[in-house]
């Protein structure tokens, strides 16, 4: 089966921009040719690849050929960009991050890269759930994830660990926790988690207290709001050191019990010199950020 | 038809927590109980309320009595603190917020809140699109949106503008602007976006050059990730002023043309003192920092 290479870069453009009319205006061709190439690729497949729906998305026989179709375009890009190096052709990576890692030492790490190659960023954030999902279906080429276990057709190698502190503000401690932190006190001081996939804080609890407790919780999804609210006192909940730095002016609850979480990168198994050179730069920007 | 007000609650917690297993921890109740309660609850109604799915969701018609089992659910909470005004029953506030609010003003807003009323923050961060969706299925009470169209059943009151200036660093304006921020120069140098719904940038080059260009572009779904993009030459992009204040030590690409973006406060309908309390406390927060 031979498929068309601007039909798969026409099935990666809908599946990014989410219309077809989108797609249409990226790849500067008209809707009705986006429609049409869609549906010549399915024929030649013999599945359905794009569900139509708002935005688009890729049917399960569409992720398999979506992790071909970006592939694929990595290649190509590559390629021509080593033919003709002095032409303003770029190439994007497609990468998700966890919102810790974003929010801190991601993007410093990532300016490594950009001044030699001609390179755009396309970052996702997301959950360590969802980020291996994303990698599976070849939405991205690599991931900072803390799951270890290679997504199929990926290779794994270990960043190192990002350490966090449960921390409370002065005044949150001097309400809550007249005592110090005890179970009991626990027990009933408002906690902070991040979303409801956030887990940190349940660790945390059970490793300080010794039993299951579940306190009132409020949930910030951001990483600077999530350091606003210990600040703000709105609840306790454990803020990476790479945020705080030494002198936060908070209140730790237990500075004998850090919590590091591992984290990992995943890219495809695929020889490009630019993921390499990202490979590099992260590898690099790790392992000064992190443990 | 009397609903169950246990179905009711039970339903509201498969949503939230995403699986009729996590919805049982909550409750304290078995799943079998969760399920039972919830096919009981199909039945009354008569139709498919919850979509089996990971994580579950609600159908259309789910999403009609979610909407009821959340108005229920928090006027029940408030009333029980009244009656008991010094139990450790908390209520909690579904909220939506746009990213740039929820990691400016929103935290210190929502703190002045926190003392007084036992009250937990359940936030979410949602583009506009998403955040009216959130509002009209139920999930949330109130939303800091730049949609003004009321949301069917909702009030809508103006918060005023948060302004943004389009901003780069030093190194990248000698790159890229060697003779200031032309049209030829911005159809070129690499742009900032938040996401594929961000509008912002566009909005900005279509006013300063009058033409419509397509420049190269990032994606950095974080807000301090997006203002470290900014500050470590990845790109160009508008800033809040409220993340930068004035001493930023970036260059800005035409300073008489800011990008105001009006907000506004949607909310529920509801007799609920707790409610007005919220809003006086985000009005409040919105008159300090925004325009």
């Amino acid at each position: 089966m031979e498929l068309d290479l601007a039909a798969l870069r026409t099935f990666a453009a809908v599946i990014d921009e989410g219309t077809f009319e989108a797609a249409a205006r990226t790849l500067h061709i008209t809707p009705s040719a986006v429609s049409q190439r869609i549906k010549a690729l399915e024929q030649q497949v013999g599945r359905v690849l794009v569900q139509r729906v708002k935005p688009a998305r890729a049917t399960d026989s569409g992720r398999v050929v979506l992790t071909l179709a970006r592939q694929v375009a990595h290649l190509e890009q590559e390629t021509m960009a080593s033919l003709n190096p002095n032409t303003a052709q770029t190439s994007t990576l497609p990468l998700v991050v966890n919102a810790d890692s974003l929010s801190t030492w991601m993007i410093p790490a990532l300016a490594r890269l950009a001044p030699e190659h001609r390179v755009l960023f396309d970052l996702h954030r997301e959950d360590e759930y969802h980020s291996t999902a994303l990698l599976r279906e070849g939405t991205v080429m690599a991931a900072v994830t803390s799951v270890s276990e290679p997504v199929q057709g990926c290779t794994v190698e270990t960043l190192g660990s990002m350490r966090y502190r449960a921390l409370c503000s002065r005044e949150f401690a001097d309400h809550w926790f007249p005592d110090g932190p005890t179970a009991e006190a626990l027990a009933v001081a408002p906690m902070l988690d991040f979303d409801r996939k956030d887990e940190l804080q349940a660790r945390f609890l059970r490793g300080f207290t010794r039993r299951r407790v579940h306190p009132p919780r409020h949930f910030v999804p951001g990483s600077s709001a999530f350091s606003d609210a210990v600040h703000y006192g709105l609840g306790w909940g454990l803020l990476p050191e790479l945020h705080t730095g030494s002198d936060h002016g908070l209140v730790e609850l237990d500075p004998a019990r850090p919590i590091d979480v591992p984290l990992y990168w995943q890219r495809w198994k695929l020889e490009s010199p630019l993921l390499t050179a990202l490979t590099g730069a992260v590898r690099e920007g790790a392992r000064e950020a992190l443990r």
